[in-house]
């Protein structure tokens, strides 16, 4: 096995595809880590969570990392780690175009649900589920993926040229096809 | 939907039956998000990895935030947050049986792969791959867990007491189960 690097144009092609991940914050030093759903669009990823610890240390700190993956076993993944800034999508007639947009691409992808619905119960108290809408912008972006170490695989078109909605497992073919062309 | 509160001892009860996770670390009040895979015994994840930024991150600055998680999907999922120490199994006499617990553990899981079989390769050029075991001593443990809103479901045996190796689809079950009853 080997471990490589995914190129920027393939982090992004597979960002379209992911829609898991895990965004960190930090306050003080102490990282806090949080599964989220997102949607791509052109630089940044839209998102929507609820008012808790984890949007505050947001809020204070705007430095986040958002790792996502598809990640098969040990030796069959990959991973990508985003260094970004948060950016909240308040109601306000300035953001109303971004907020608008987040609203569909998450509705869209079925990454969102009515949080009135909604109830989070704290030792058995339950709190008001306040939506916030935000969007991380990328900063920074890297890649890795696991590849067999002796073998080459006949080269296939990248991913960028295949047809819609490729799965994980083609891409990855697709990648480590591009990478180990003889 | 519901989100819930997760009691530590049903968090314990999960970290030994979840093995992926994904931990942050910090630097400057940057997070820095990795996938990786662990073994819980005792108050401690036992992991492995290879020496990168990553590492570099926790040995310089210990405090870390794991998150591991099922989810299934926006309305059916638990996660575990846990705040906890970074250490470092440093291969000396003091740190050995430590360092061997984490060796068995991640074998017996088949959590671990032989370093020396693989590579990075880093834009081009091949990194050497030195095995780095750590622990991470849990701090502050919590979990959520999403449950059905209206729905009140047939108490059932607390996953405590159920016999060996219950999916974490009927630990699900029997947290609802118990959080349910009429």
């Amino acid at each position: 096995m080997m471990i490589q690097d995914v190129t920027h144009d393939e982090c992004r092609h597979l960002l379209t595809q992911l829609h898991l991940g895990r965004i960190g914050a930090a306050k003080d030093n102490q990282p806090y880590v949080l599964p989220f759903y997102f949607s791509y669009d052109d630089g940044y990823l839209y998102s929507f969570s609820t008012v808790g610890q984890h949007i505050e240390w947001m809020r204070a700190n705007p430095k986040v990392c958002v790792e996502t993956d598809e990640i098969v076993g040990l030796e069959e993944w990959v991973s990508i780690v985003i260094f970004g800034h948060y950016q909240e999508l308040v109601d306000t007639p300035e953001l109303k175009m971004e907020r608008d947009k987040a609203y569909r691409l998450l509705q869209k992808k079925k990454l969102w649900w009515e949080p009135g619905y909604t109830k989070t119960m704290i030792k058995g108290i339950a709190r008001p589920m306040i939506p916030v809408y935000f969007r991380v912008r990328i900063m920074q972006l890297s890649g890795r993926h696991t590849a067999p170490d002796h073998e080459t695989v006949a080269p296939t078109v990248s991913p960028i040229d295949q047809p819609s909605n490729p799965s994980i497992r083609d891409i990855l073919a697709a990648l480590r096809a591009r990478l180990y062309k003889p």
